[in-house]
């Protein structure tokens, strides 16, 4: 049992792209890495098995913040932890359940002390603090547990970003202290990341990103990005903070992308992703694929038996057709929503495990660049 | 490329139990069966894989009225038939249409040339003849075809019933006739079988029986049933239906129902079910288990880590909790529906695999007897 580890294996010299191997009590991850979003336990739609066998994940996410209201911690640890609950024995990384807080509570009101905010399910009332989100994703059990943040909203004025960016680093003050006071509850290691803020103004990136590189933590995230913000601005922060956090350490962008926004921040220097996108997505009939993305919806793919994407190593998607995921996602058939997800997360995972490979045979600029644009070409 | 053949392998001495083997061009099934629905192209939540490894599912059923408005013949014909289509290549069985007709159609008119309704869907106008069903299956493709036949409700009074009958019996031979004056669409042989109506009146029951009995169809099947009369009264005309069936055919109860039911009814001489409950009972929190039957929605399984059903041989019912199942279905997670409806599934499949194995071992009674009032316990 022991601390997360990351062993940085190579560096492409055209890029700042980085192939990486992150060990924990839970399993090794490669990197770079895609993280299946568990919203509230499960990957939606989807079964442990189908996560294992057809997505090939490493690491899943669980949220805090949903995990918290159901099923509780209470729950999860008489199961012990959520890796018993849910059947994943593989890594898990918890969110803080600030950007929950921020995007779905109701009524909340920042503090000093922490986040006042109401429950989306029963309007109830509950307080966040440093140290009881730690507590809760102490008793979660995750891998990767987060420090809480406040996530500032895109645009956000100077003076409130630099507040923000202030109290959420007197947050991760407290976050490590108290973390670090606490036991592991399940016999095997956690470890907390810390995140930078800082919104869209370069000094206070800067300063963020260094206030976090000096923290003496096993990895480092960054968040508040990909909230709004034009594409090149998130790509530009990226690269800034990319270049401000150790090197040997891995980074986290929170939240995402789109498989060209992955390819290109892979390309700044960023080894783990999540995002929602590739079940949210797939369950309204998008689907990305390694020719293009599809609107199944579209009268177009009607007949068409070819099978969602031939180009991935994914039973599912070489195995359904296009004709036929549209009739179900038209049927509103409950089974096309796991094909979409398992195809678009198994697509996710062979991106990224594409990009691994590249970085590690050295060509990974030019691929990519012959990549992004078919990725994006609508079908 | 061969006509469906039945070989009846044992009878109860103490029953009218029969163990037996169909064998289609799609593969064989060991009787007695429960076939899943699937409804619209796909058992509701389940993917092939799991119907193949979790229920292990021998034979599968599609629904014609559903299939015949979405995605309709054209799509079906273009891709070589439903088991192209959907990826199950083992035998499928397809109902007429009749049933849906009368529970979900608008508007119908039964005439003496068919039914005219209005779909469920857009409120289009269409007409189900026995010609037009007949030719809608054979798109379809279903190795078992039935014949399109009116389900009178329950209580029908005897004029009703009687002239509902005379209906169904001049359907059927209109079927026989342009069933067999029309090819096999797809290489493999396809096969009608009869559905014996009568409401629950004796002698109609008994010449209906009579009639199907005597067509030279490779099976036979029993409508009209489970429709609301008591649960005694399903027995007793199963048993009368069944007694006046061939012997060296194999007998489908259609629409039959509790694991009880479905143990009694095998006593009884049926080697054939279907039924939407362990799906739809499990979309709604209900669990069929060896153990007796789950609401999962309830307060005392939330702290329950034992597993969902470990007298069965399926890996989803051994390895997920009923409290993580509880979880799952509280939050409205489209995983706990697929959960749910996998391990009825799997259920139900074993249990007419059990049923099997005492019929061929010579003490299905006493194992039955003894098996009901525990499948009945609530748990």
């Amino acid at each position: 049992m022991a601390a997360l580890q990351f062993q940085l294996q190579h560096t492409d010299p055209q890029s700042k792209a980085r192939a990486g191997e992150i060990t924990t009590d839970h399993g090794t991850i490669q990197t770079p890495i895609f993280m299946p979003v568990g919203t509230v336990g499960s990957v939606k739609s989807l079964t442990v098995e189908q996560l294992k066998s057809e997505v090939k994940a490493e690491i899943i996410l669980g949220n805090t913040y949903h995990l918290y209201l159901r099923p509780g911690t209470e729950v999860l640890e008489a199961a012990g932890g959520l890796h018993k609950f849910n059947g994943w024995d593989r890594p898990i990384l918890t969110d803080s359940g600030g950007y929950q807080v921020f995007s779905l509570a109701g009524n909340r009101k920042i503090k000093e002390e922490g986040v006042v905010f109401q429950s989306h399910i029963d309007g109830s009332k509950h307080l966040f603090t440093p140290e009881s989100v730690m507590d809760i994703q102490r008793s979660i059990g995750a891998d990767i547990v987060m420090a809480f943040d406040e996530c500032p909203p895109y645009p956000s004025d100077y003076t409130y970003a630099k507040k923000s960016m202030e109290l959420t680093h007197r947050w991760l003050e407290r976050c490590i202290k108290h973390f670090h006071n606490t036991p592991d509850k399940y016999g095997y290691t956690q470890n907390l990341f810390p995140i930078v803020q800082g919104s869209t103004y370069k000094d206070l990136r800067t300063a963020s990103s260094q206030f976090v590189a000096n923290t003496n933590l096993t990895g480092c995230a960054i968040g508040g990005l990909s909230v709004g913000e034009p594409e090149e601005m998130m790509y530009e922060f990226t690269e800034l903070c990319c270049d401000e956090l150790p090197i040997q350490k891995p980074r986290y962008l929170m939240g995402v992308g789109t498989p060209w926004n992955i390819l290109e921040c892979i390309a700044l220097g960023v080894d783990m992703f999540d995002c929602v996108m590739p079940t949210r997505n797939g369950r309204n009939a998008m689907l990305f694929t390694s020719k293009g993305v599809i609107n199944i919806d579209n009268k177009k793919w009607e007949k068409d038996f070819s099978p969602l994407d031939d180009g991935i190593d994914c039973h599912i998607s070489n195995y359904y057709s296009k004709a036929y995921l549209r009739h179900l996602i038209k049927a509103k058939e409950i089974t096309g929503l796991t094909l979409a997800s398992v195809h678009n997360l198994a697509f996710y995972l062979w991106l990224v495990k594409e990009a691994r490979k590249h970085v590690l045979a050295g060509d990974f600029v030019s691929w990519k660049n012959e990549l992004v644009p078919v990725l994006k070409t609508r079908l």
